[in-house]
């Protein structure tokens, strides 16, 4: 390739108006494309190393707000508002909306049951017994393989090892805490600190760092019930008049689209059985500088309804995997950090609130586009329709 | 709740600089986050209705740009640059990395084969036998109900209906090819409409617009199965010389390791086989104003990988979900746009090309983070080394 | 491997009890094993070809029957007697007392809604395009490649091929109606005759007759969403006073309980979300002569509950992948023909009889095993117990 | 229902000739089947009880014998005639033919990994913070919980309690090891006892003995991950000349078609990669006495191929939920006892033999259908066909 298509970087002062100036300058004169918006951030691109390379300037992505959002967390408590980054119309009127039901009946409750993030080698010997004998020989020396990878960091924590033998491999995947990091970088590390370790410790050892059992950067089952990042539940008690004032939907047609939607979405082999929890938070998630391709994993989780005696209706989102960081990444930009700080969630200490927020978030969403759904469409003949509108 | 905790807005003048900053007053005054960065946007907000309610400002999120990437495609032929907003250090460069290899091999060769949108409304009967009927009836007047959702657009096409029965309920899923939009919204409107056309036309019909068959905001098995967006597949022929020379792998290592991830990611239940469709998907996403919550459909697929005689290394990505637009949503937004204009793939008649290259980049960047592993971390014995490294 | 470790077969006359007798002899010769009662069958060994190889005896498997069970179908309509063969004991007690209080609720509703059996082989091309245009080349010649499918059989017809475009293979799947037989070996014929047809039709086609689509033998999602075998179901409205008499449970809790195991059932992934399909199906496949290896598709399936405003319970089973024959295989074995006629369902014409009444029994024991698991343990606070028990 | 539509029964002596011989007279009357065979059975009835409820009988169901297989296991050690139940013409004799393959290569390896059988009950509570709050008092008490659990089993041994977290449930799953036993009743009885006692010991928990999170009597991709019954490995080097010899294929085609399978697989969302581990189960396990619906349980798995330096191929079947006995259920019944005989398999310390010998066929049967699918249909053009054929 022709030197001139190489797009220009500087090796002392990439991280500058002037070098992101040359390269919007490179791009148009390649493409033809004038880059004018895109060069009219206010960041200071020395604040970038660690974020991006070959920087050009920003996406100017919309944020609306939504609110408030009475949380009864144990982390988050009282009334929050959500930043939402997004290009889809109506999302932040949505949110909105299912958020009055919430405040309307006393608020959300949330609650952390779970945190871990991971790295899965693969480790590989002449048969499966050799694996197996390994397998015994990481139990026994755990202690070891402990203090091994948390030489690495002062945060993460090994917690524990699980490990899944398939013909003549043996899949490790380390479970970390990382406090309120997401963690992928620090566990990526210790892990890899642990397995050299273990390759000088037992001798015909072999390993690759990923052997997809992580699983990083996708959806899977194994996410779904093994918590990757934090394992948090949202729940409410939805009053039956609430519903009706504001959604115009009873609580017995929700139940019952309720029902239709779990069949639907276990047929489909969905990753979620909601409406969609992925919106949710991939606009918190920009919003507020998180790793945006953890959308996939984080958007995974169960939707629990229940018809209570008195027609009043339980609702719980169970979100198994949500992957969310208060600080590290791009949680310190300044957009997305003022964005942690108007729901005071900057900083050490407050993962798992803002965990706590982003799942009340995705049950606002669902209640809204839960009954949107019904309210427009569920269409019954004449006289049903009398009780499906109250 | 009392009045003063709701967010102020405009009936008349909402999608302004004035109300976005009394917007911005308020959050500070409510929970003390001075929003400077925020407000300090270049775009005018009267082009936001459609894309953001509630609007405070933007998120300022860093481009990168990398490339060039060699395509060979249907639609993108040529070098492109390609933007991807984010604010995970080393994606450029490791997508860049990606990007030699690719072009010193001539480039990635990328064919979009199928294309379609859903809505997927569940229909109730008394019955089982009664649904069934219904699909019949639903088969023999699939020219009435195509005119009836095909009133609602110019561009969308109904092309076919899928039906599943579950106990009583019959789910109906409509097919439409949708232009350059993404067209969830398009296919929304066409089915409603179609639905309510039935729900005349057959007495008794009661409905609700979507039983989480579409699969939409989710990943599903059912869209792995059943394109929704576009099915785009990126393939190569890697020189097992290039990739010694730039990622010093050998290509026999690359297909060991293939096995191991293809193993741990079945053994997972994984969305994905490859290293970080995610990533690559997330960024481009964001950058080119697309649906930011479609990530989670759009990251599913497969990774083969065919060891060739000559020690060569076929490698394809298939992305059967891979939802974009090139108009519409947030395409238009003047950074967003920018960034579609960089690859020329702004407006009508560019999604395929668009979708040929987001595949094209995927590819890129498991090449590079695949190799990453290996050169990395797999490491083996003394003697073994040596054949390890090229 | 020396000779005489090899079992004794005879060319002319393998199936007859002199070969079996000196079969068993060679066992017991080689292993000390005597295998007297294996040889105590009373069938004819000369009806075994096309069942069996190297034929020593009989396994007796007890048979016990249940019923009467009153079935309200299309094609079972009356009360059926229902043959069970199994080993593990409470099976026939359970299902005849799910069988009870169908009957006491006036039957069970069974309706067949599609059925389809697949071959599913996979061409391969030098790159994807190339396999787009075979694609649409197979659907411009559907006629010929139908007519070269359907000359290796006066039953089977090829009604669809799907498509799957990944990487540069094509996958298709050739979906045959099969008449009363399971029809593996007609479609798989039909198919290999279609693709030969195609090979010398396509230059350049290369095939593999089975890419793991069809999917035999296994489960699969893809099963579970497109019919091989018969799509059934099988609904009831079970009464509250029916259910409190015979199974002392309240179909409050029982709806409770069902919500539980939907949830349970989605995180674990399961290809079935009621208590025992597989129970049910392999005893009666085993009695009839099915081939006991598709009891793994046919257990897949969904779980349908609500209860009615009046407290009622609507219970329907839907079983989307049930392989049955009425003839073929192992239908005709003189104890399997015997089962199958104490249902008047041997011969042609009779197998949506039959998948009529295994989904009815498949009901009747989720009814029974859903409501003891109930009875026995769903323990609750001392309030509580009152209102649980009816 | 009028009387005389009941099966006979008699309290005292109910599993007898007489008895039986009144049911299949009343079956007669009633249906008009004329049930001679199944009343030909040897087997004496009194040894019934506990295997079938309403005898009338056996199935006759063939039995042929494949092998010699040689298995290198640790239990299993030497040459192996295979019990095979089957109606399925060709299955014995593809298995045998696989079986030489392996003998002539020097034998297949065997390895049990794991094993474990579970109960997993659904404790429910007032909201998601009880939920862990229980969760983790039940990790405090687990010494005491271990104790009551084991009070009802001399053999089961509790290992751990797996928690989930989903709304305000929490679903445990018992993993217990149960020596040589199935032990699915053996683990029920023994977490109902510790329940029953955690009911006492903690005020307020309600619990539903089963929440589908077993997963008994279902595939599930749980019980892929985590081991239901025993984790068994079969693994054997196939040597190039012996399957050009033997099966007709060439090694690197069987490579090349692996990969198409198990892209298949992966895309279909199946239960297994290979060709059609139920068929060689479900024949074992019919012929032993097996509870024959577990081979939805056993048939999961993965099958791993690597293509050696040499061209010589490296192949194993890893069974994550292999459920075997070799006492109690139908193993003790006449001929299924002389089926596990003839292996050397019958009574207690025999069950990981019996898993390895399973393992070994499955993995000779897979070799077998798997060339048998090249040899015959891996049709390429003229010239790649010399190649294709060795």
């Amino acid at each position: 390739m022709s030197e001139d298509t190489r797009i220009p970087r500087d090796k002392e002062n990439d991280y500058s108006d002037e070098w992101a100036t040359n390269r919007r300058d490179f791009i148009k004169a390649k493409t033809g494309a004038d880059l004018k918006h895109i060069g009219k951030y206010s960041i200071d691109p020395t604040v970038l190393p660690g974020n991006v390379e070959n920087f050009i300037g920003t996406i100017q992505m919309p944020v609306g707000v939504a609110g408030p959002l009475r949380i009864n967390g144990e982390d988050a408590k009282g009334e929050f508002y959500i930043p939402l980054a997004t290009t889809e119309g109506t999302l932040v009127a949505s949110y909105s909306r299912g958020m009055r039901v919430i405040n309307e009946c006393g608020g959300v409750k949330t609650t952390v049951v779970e945190q871990y993030m991971q790295r899965a080698p693969a480790f590989l010997f002449d048969d499966a017994r050799d694996a197996r004998k390994f397998g015994h020989w990481v139990k026994d020396n755990i202690e070891d393989i402990r203090k091994a990878a948390e030489s690495t960091t002062s945060v993460g924590k090994l917690i524990h090892i699980q490990q899944w033998s398939v013909a003549k491999t043996l899949y490790l995947r380390f479970n970390f805490t990382t406090g309120d990091a997401a963690g992928q970088n620090m566990v990526g590390k210790a892990t890899l600190m642990a397995c050299e370790w273990i390759k000088r410790a037992y001798p015909g050892s072999r390993y690759l760092l990923s052997g997809n059992m992580d699983t990083d950067k996708k959806h899977s089952h194994l996410n779904m019930l093994h918590t990757r990042g934090k394992r948090v539940i949202a729940e409410i008690v939805i009053k039956k008049e609430v519903l009706a004032a504001i959604m115009k939907v009873d609580t017995r047609n929700l139940a019952k689209a309720t029902v239709l939607a779990n069949t639907g979405a276990m047929m489909a082999g969905a990753a979620y059985n909601g409406p969609h929890s992925a919106n949710g938070i991939a606009s918190i998630f920009i919003a507020t500088g998180q790793d945006e391709a953890n959308v996939v994993e984080s958007h995974a989780g169960l939707l629990s309804a229940e018809l209570l005696d008195n027609d009043d209706f339980y609702m719980a989102v169970t979100l198994p995997s949500l992957i969310v960081a208060t600080y590290g990444g791009g949680t310190g930009l300044p957009t997305q950090r003022e964005c942690l700080e108007m729901m005071d969630c900057y900083g050490t200490g407050k993962a798992n609130k803002f965990a706590e927020i982003v799942a009340a978030t995705v049950l606002a969403g669902d209640i809204s586009l839960g009954c949107a759904v019904i309210a427009g469409d569920w269409v019954s003949s004449h006289d049903q329709m009398g009780r499906n509108r109250t």
